[in-house]
């Protein structure tokens, strides 16, 4: 207990040092200088027990070489910062110890799953939040399953006969949609090639309703059956929202399901302000939605919502003797774990709940309108900035800001095959430097014929405005001689 | 940071109780009871924060109104125990709160993983360590990437076209292995149909070879393809191992994939007294281990290893711009995300890495040793004691011993419909009794013809032979009137 305690004290004080902007967010060293071992940190594993002492020094030194997810000026990732009231909820969940497959062993945990589910559909908008949903390892298999229940709710037979027994059946998504439709497509035996991508909008962004028309026409002549929309509400690079309104139009037209990837945008639901960019959400018959994004609840946290009740149980339950006696005491159909295709399954829920206690409904809305307004901040104050180019016109939906910087050296050069290629690397190289230096980080990436850019997301509530001009100049420091 | 080290007092309380057997494992309530609203305790959820006193109220009572897993009288899961090297583990994680998809955000956790994958595929007895593996969540998800990836490995086009394109595939697992096979048959487009269930021995245990070598050659004789068989390291149930040399011969006589399922007797291999169990299992092509049972590692912790590099990735690579970028400074295999079929993934390495260098791979061999003779201690005290009789012949296998208690008004009747409908009962009944009176608790199920009995699991490293004692003498007392 003595050990748990000290372990505490090194806790807490990485969590004081991790909002002070005067320590690095990381300390980068290349893996070949990990594994060969730092001064008193050694990896390897062996058979014999190491003294308390030393596992103490792993603890720090293991926060020593990591990264700050929680730093006032990490912006790599759609999940970053670190809420106190939410850390703390994740210790009591270790604490517990428990799983979420029957109510007998996770009575209070099951519960506020169910409530906040509830809640969380309410706010959607599907009558008295009634459906059904679960909380999953991460928004790739909350899509995923989104794919299984709407191929359980037109081809039951599926389950039973497999995908050999039921006609081609073909999924639609936005080139630009999260790849975890991709990776459903495989894995589930749709096969990627019977995922269609679909065009996106003059600011290359948003998904044409035209387009999506025609390819489910095309499909249907082709004899195969339209199974499947997503429509994404917050990509991932250029934070869009698709138009669900229009795509549910037509998914009610063709009969086919409509999922809407939140698992980004889904937190502006929570804000009077924004939560238009998801309107028709409602006619959704899924939805993914990670609260480990943009409500800033830690990693992992992410919910799957189905407006039909019933399907996850029948699409996925097996009826395991062992798990799911129908002879208990209790009211059984609070047990969770047939509508899963996990069997056991982590305690997600409660940091949730315990943020959404501590913060109430209008606490989330607050945090996304600050997070919103900052990007706003941003966007305005770089447009028009020299050596900054923004990489589609107009303002933001969502946080991601997406720019190039031009270094003075580029800034003459007319638009040729030189200075594309020139481009491409710039942010490469300064990420590489910023990870050197520890200062700050932010992602970049190519998309489809746009050379690497940076994508700056904001997520982060001790983020503020100081930490953004930081952003800024610290971009053009490390570029201005590339 | 106060309110921080405020729940941290309430939580190191839990934990020494937790321990104290003078405490209750549960204070049992019914679904409505608790939604109705405890004294001081409310789950709903609402506009207005709260007071962070309620929010202390409420992690008290979340732990409350919880159970115990970590208590030495829990014996309803595989999973138990609460190892404090385990659980700062988590602690750190969570104030980490990084994702395991790139070395960029996670470099120690990252090589944490390659290395203890490498060390544990050491121990399957693969050469030299080499293959593949990650940390999935749970069991269920280690099982199906097994079936996926030896989908791949067979009939790669199955990817990109679907599971139309290739031949009527078919998986074989015991009838009494675990049911994620079968989720995994329905999920992944195979159909359950296509999952066929083998016979299991006199001892109704392990698989037989020859069931399986008929159901193979009868599969083919259909004109389906034979691709995969799962072999049970310790079934859920009755803890058997399936003869794994015999099915390996088998797999490679008929050139199909060898999973073994060691999510419960995977620890064994950490034992030089027990690990004979799994022999053979160096020939499989993957194994699911989950350090989150046997070995006492906080939830989840659950591995599968793959002895072929490059399948996992190959399998279920989308490749992201977004996330893996190619131009980046560091070497770039180390990024992990693209061997997963989710996105972001949650760090399950580390509680499990420290837990090891704590203990050494001595430590987790003795742990598995202890609960070993600890399961011998309760089969030998009721294997001739009035009132019980096991529900199979000869020592378990496993920590996993299986008994029905016979109450005195059952044990003079002999052996008729009317004495199993009244059997069946007594479980249930007992295992309420149980839950209402707090002192412990033990699964029970019925299999196949056998009505509801007890399963008894030790894999808690906090219980003693009194603990076993204890528990004997519950079910007598609260069954005796039966």
């Amino acid at each position: 207990m003595q050990f748990l305690l000290e372990v505490v004290d090194i806790l807490t004080n990485y969590v004081r040092k991790t909002f002070d902007r005067s320590t690095k967010v990381l300390d980068f060293h290349h893996p070949h200088q990990l594994l060969e071992g730092m001064e008193g940190f050694n990896l390897e594993l062996s058979e014999q027990p190491e003294s308390l002492e030393q596992i103490l020094v792993d603890c720090r030194d293991t926060l020593k070489y990591g990264v700050r997810t929680g730093h006032p000026r990490f912006f790599n990732q759609l999940s970053s910062g670190l809420d106190i009231i939410g850390l703390a909820g994740e210790w009591l969940t270790s604490t517990a110890n428990t799983n979420m497959f029957t109510y007998e062993i996770a009575p209070v945990f099951v519960l506020m799953e169910q409530l906040t589910l509830k809640k969380m559909r309410e706010i959607i908008g599907w009558p008295n939040g009634e459906g059904d949903g679960i909380f999953s390892p991460g928004g790739a298999i909350s899509n995923m399953y989104s794919v299984m229940v709407a191929r359980y709710k037109y081809f039951p037979e599926a389950k039973t006969k497999g995908m050999s027994a039921v006609p081609r059946l073909v999924l639609f998504t936005s080139e630009h949609s999260h790849y975890s439709i991709k990776k459903s497509g495989a894995a589930l035996g749709f096969g990627v090639e019977n995922v269609i991508l679909l065009k996106s909008d003059e600011r290359c962004v948003k998904v044409i309703p035209a387009d999506l028309e025609a390819k489910i026409i095309e499909a249907k002549q082709k004899g195969y059956v339209p199974l499947f929309v997503n429509a994404t509400a917050g990509t991932t690079v250029y934070g869009a929202f698709d138009p669900i309104d229009e795509i549910a139009d037509l998914c009610e037209k063709y009969n086919m399901w409509l999922h809407v990837d939140g698992a980004w945008g889904g937190g502006l639901l929570m804000s009077r302000k924004h939560r238009h960019k998801l309107s028709g959400i409602e006619r959704a018959n899924s939805v993914t939605w990670n609260p480990h994004k943009m409500m800033g609840v830690p990693l992992q946290c992410s919910a799957i919502l189905v407006r039909e009740k019933g399907l996850l149980q029948g699409c996925n339950q097996m009826c395991a003797g062992y798990l799911f006696q129908p002879d208990k005491q209790y009211d059984v159909t609070y047990d969770t774990g047939d509508k899963a295709i996990q069997c056991g399954r982590h305690v997600d829920i409660f940091k949730f709940w315990l943020m959404w206690k501590a913060k109430g409904t209008i606490g989330f809305e607050q945090h996304i309108n600050k997070c919103l307004e900052l990007s706003e901040y941003l966007y305005n104050k770089i447009k028009d900035r020299e050596g900054f180019e923004m990489v589609f016109r107009g303002e933001p939906q969502h946080t991601n800001v997406c720019f190039w910087y031009v270094p003075p050296s580029l800034r003459g050069m007319p638009d040729c095959e030189e200075r594309r290629e020139r481009l491409h690397k710039v942010a490469p190289k300064i990420k590489a430097m910023m990870m050197e230096s520890g200062t700050t980080m932010v992602g970049y990436q190519p998309q489809g014929d746009k050379v690497n850019f940076f994508r700056m997301v904001i997520s982060n509530q001790a983020a503020t405005k100081s930490d953004i001009d930081f952003l800024i100049e610290e971009i053009e420091r490390l570029g201005q001689d590339l």
